[in-house]
């Protein structure tokens, strides 16, 4: 299909936009109208630019308050449409889009408004221009696509046809399925945008929340697969509204949108088979289009590793390392030729790596490991998607890791660690790399710890949305609901993501946190290491002279208000600075270490069958490792 | 009367909460239980903490989900809430906030809702513990304080009364004259928030965007006059939840919070006397407690001068002077001992500063003189609303001028420019200032431009709430409605506030842009002065050659396409980058100077009643401003 995009959807000059536009891959651009108003390129400069970069104009856009008005009201917008049809001429544009009025002077009479529309429509054709007609979600009069449809259809001039946006139509809970009762060559335009589930007025929310397919919680596939299913063979458009991308660099939005078209378009194709809809069902190969179908996604099966920048490791271990060794880790290994140590305790490794490339002087989570069924597959995956992939190791004594950089820059590795159909990045670590069951000093054995629970990553404000949208389609993550945390000196969004399996799990973060009056800019990122004895765990820590990071008492006097856990059970609790949750599903247990650089680990124990990620304890984390930062600037 | 604000209104611990809600000059304080959770503090500490600061712990709360439960959760919540007037009674606290419960298992029977809440009052008496309890706007069946009083009164125990927040009240539309029916003495708290109307669920309306009385839309001194018709005592508190103010510095929030209070007492002060409603008034003199009474506004009566520093202004004048110049501005003096110049024409007088105190590096708008009837008594206001007065010039040679800072730093002079009845400010540019109509090289007479139309400046995004309270109140401007304008990189959020006669005019703006990708952080500020003949201001301006803001040939096109001004017309705006708009009173002809730092002029010229500020046309100036800023930095 044809892929295309809005203007008003990304930040910057017209002129930018369309470089943007282009350089993302899109075969065509909608012009909004404002962008052209303000630019100083004329409607032939645009028209060539938009030609070098391979962009067909699709359509100009919004003309507005047209129909079903006063016949004084109708002189008027005639005179203003003879104007944007000669801009349109101008352009190299042949499709104008009118969206339904708006104003309180707007009739409620379908066949002045259907009237009034065909003469537009004539007008029109004599510039070899069609007028799409759309129904705003808030239109005075119409509001919904088939009192459009109706309109349209009593109109009945070629000329005249509908835009349809999948925004207008399921924001307002309209049921799509009747798109199919319209003639694919009626719909001249559709026009495509997510938002997620918020509790507010149509108008607000479109016009600051809206978000590309698969970033909200919108049936935008669903949507456009009843629209196929007409024979509908124009682009699909992007139209996006949106406080965030306003403010974003627009080269990366534009790849943000052509990732979100492709991971739709895969969707609608693997789904638009399965109508559940009665009547005839047009199968894929009837499409009059052709749908992007990328390599499938590769689910990975669990945590390899987590790799943290450490500048001052040094020979003699660094702050991280020292925790590390007090959570009962043991260095096992050292890569042959570069600065980063091995640490391991059952299937949990951690990687230190003390030369990290751009010059980190704290603290950091660089890279994850992914164990992959298929790594060269993985990246093939991310490659159809837009996901930079990293070089290979230049030195051909390493092992081949593939990789593919995430939205915030975190590496994100594909690994089989000890397959034997695979090489294994275990092996730069030496071959007298120690078995970690047998490897602890002072008669220890293995840890309590079994393997990574989660990584949380604390995301760019202005990469949320990508980074959800990149775990998901690239990576094969399901996210689950959107939180708002309270933090001190702000508020917290908190999305996780996981496999179906729950062997890997991610809470990606943005922080609205003020960084103002000399406040650091906090953008904290932890580990999250599961044990099988929690209590053990904490008495290691405690026994190696290591604090957890310090709950304060009135935690615990307020958890024994809320749950009756028994005296023995709460002075455990409140002697290890354990942190206390449950849900339906079970209880879970966890303490925290402090941060270093941005970095900190998280010990957790799930009881039971305990699905979240104790969120109803992090604000009293992050009031305490604000007290801690706060008090350390002091 | 007393004077309180919950924790949860500021940022930060909950130590630098009291630190600085005793700072602001507040009586007593509500004590938001995640905050003592999350603290380092023990309830004692926090007792003592807030006794030193003279803050009485008025409130704790909340306390959710109690009444209308079966007789299991009964009992696990009267577990809960003897652990929690175990911790009241550490801190000092007699009064618990009880809120309407929200949980889907609470049962719609008010008969059972009052047997257990009295049960309760009676478990709370035990202590010493009074239970106000609150209709939340969102609450399962109790949402309306009529509803909550009807439970209380079936309740009848002396230690159970009422909590009304009028956000709570107002929010949802619902009549509060109906309060004037509760007796005071079982009005046991009274919260205040204000919020600007904004189309959403009142619940995320309310979590996100509450904001104090005077900075929103809601009649909050309407609701006050209704309580303390009732002969309430207690404190007036102020309970907001504010993404923003969450990250502002809490010294400053508790500042600002302090001043809103001060001028609701006033508001109501002055309005309660006049009852609309029928029944028994009680005068004010009557009323149990005294509300602050600040000195009465001093209403400006125009502008004296803008102030702009000028870094590069040298001996022979930089890009400002020349600017100036271009509009027929003549050069009338120079302060008798300070790097500074005064350039006038008509009443419209801009000094440039050469000598900036911090150093700036680039010019900027510092200062505004304002033409005040009683400049001493403007300060008296000033100082009485904890506005920080700017100390007098130590110079005994240099007029005394009263002054303020503006939250965004801003100073706001008070002047009496050439009136006999005090020193004026014009006598520091020296005996031998020049009559500005006389000035003029080259036979040049007085210029079309006659004073100063409006300032628009750029405030900081925490800040914009306290701006829009700070005119509203120091000054006794009125604000208008709140507009939101497209930028190429983010949005802008503008309010204007103008005197009731309009002859002082400041447009505020906030600006959401993004400062990603090396773009410089835009602020920009700028000075509109009315021409009465603009287009010879603009012939002026480009036969000194200096060009006016590009505005792009579109812009043109798009306005033939709008309005038929007929041809001639159409032709001169085109040909002067003049811009138009027109409203129901008038027209608006503008045109813009380029930016000089971060400071750019607009010339006006208003026709007819028009009562705008051209805000239809800031979007194209805003992309025609960045793009040349971008070109620039090309």
């Amino acid at each position: 299909m044809r892929r295309s995009i809005a203007t008003v959807s990304l930040s910057g000059t017209l002129a930018d936009k369309l470089t943007a536009i282009g350089a993302a891959g899109f075969d065509g651009v909608e012009i909004f109208e404002n962008d052209l108003i303000a630019a100083d390129l004329s409607p032939e400069d645009v028209r060539y630019r938009a030609a070098d970069l391979g962009l067909a104009i699709e359509l100009y856009q919004p003309f507005r308050d047209f129909e079903a008005v006063s016949p004084t009201a109708l002189a008027h917008s005639l005179r203003r449409a003879e104007h944007k049809f000669a801009v349109m001429e101008r352009l190299g544009a042949t499709c104008l889009l009118v969206c339904s009025n708006v104003s309180p002077a707007a009739v409620d009479d379908d066949a002045l408004a259907a009237e009034q529309l065909r003469l537009l429509a004539e007008r029109a054709a004599e510039h070899g221009i069609r007028i799409a007609y759309e129904a705003l979600a808030w239109g005075r009069h119409v509001h919904d696509y088939l009192h459009s449809w109706r309109i349209v259809r009593a109109a009945d001039h070629p000329n005249l046809g509908l835009c349809l946006d999948s925004f207008h139509i399921l924001a307002r809970d309209v049921d799509p399925y009747a798109i199919e009762t319209i003639p694919g060559e009626k719909i001249f335009f559709l026009q495509l945008a997510d938002a997620p589930s918020l509790p507010m007025d149509v108008l607000y929310w479109s016009r600051h929340y809206r978000c590309f397919p698969g970033q909200g919680d919108l049936d935008v596939a669903g949507l456009v697969s009843h629209v196929l299913r007409t024979g509908y063979d124009g682009p699909l458009s992007l139209e996006v509204f949106n406080d965030i991308f306003r403010q974003a660099a627009s080269m990366r939005t534009a790849q943000d949108a052509m990732r979100s078209l492709i991971a739709l378009e895969e969707h609608v194709a693997t789904t638009i088979g399965e109508s559940p809809s009665p009547g005839p069902v047009l199968l894929p190969e009837a499409l009059p289009v052709s749908l992007a179908v990328p390599p499938p996604a590769v689910i990975p099966s669990g945590f390899a590793f987590a790799e943290l920048a450490a500048p001052a490791i040094g020979t003699a271990g660094g702050p991280l390392a020292g925790v590390l060794g007090a959570l009962g880790f043991v260095r096992t290994g050292v890569h042959a030729h570069k600065p980063v140590e091995l640490w391991e305790q059952g299937e949990a490794r951690i990687l230190l790596n003390a030369g990290s490339p751009e010059g980190r002087d704290e603290p950091a989570l660089t890279a994850i490991g992914l164990e992959s069924p298929d790594p060269a597959a993985a990246v093939k995956r991310a490659e159809s998607l837009l996901s930079p992939v990293l070089p290979r190791p230049r030195d051909p004594r390493d092992a081949q890791l593939d990789a593919v950089a995430a939205p915030d820059g975190t590496e994100v590795f594909f690994c089989r660690t000890a397959q034997p159909d695979h090489s294994s990045w275990l092996d730069d670590f030496g071959m007298d790399r120690r078995d970690p069951a047998a490897a602890g000093g002072n008669g220890d054995v293995a840890g309590e710890i079994t393997h990574i629970d989660h990584v949380a990553l604390t995301q760019p404000w202005h990469h949320f949305d990508e980074a959800s949208l990149f775990y998901r389609s690239v990576l094969g993550l399901s996210p689950h609901q959107s939180l708002e945390l309270p933090d001190p000196y702000g508020l917290l969004r908190s999305r996780a993501v996981s496999t179906p399996d729950d062997r890997v799990r991610m809470a990606l973060n943005v922080a609205y946190v003020g960084a103002a009056d000399g406040r650091p800019d906090v953008a904290w990122q932890h580990v999250a290491l599961a044990s099988d004895d929690i209590v053990a765990t904490a008495r290691r820590l405690h026994t190696a002279g290591t604090a957890p990071l310090a709950i304060p008492d009135n935690y615990y006097d307020d958890l024994e208000a809320r749950h009756d856990l028994g005296a023995r059970r709460h002075a455990l609790l409140r002697e290890l600075r354990l942190l206390y949750d449950r849900d339906d599903h079970g209880e879970f247990l966890h303490f925290y270490t402090v941060t270093t650089g941005r970095v900190f680990f998280e010990v957790v124990q799930r009881l039971g069958g305990y699905r979240g990620y104790g969120a109803a304890n992090a604000p009293v984390r992050l009031a305490v490792q604000h007290a801690r930062l706060h008090h350390r600037s002091d």
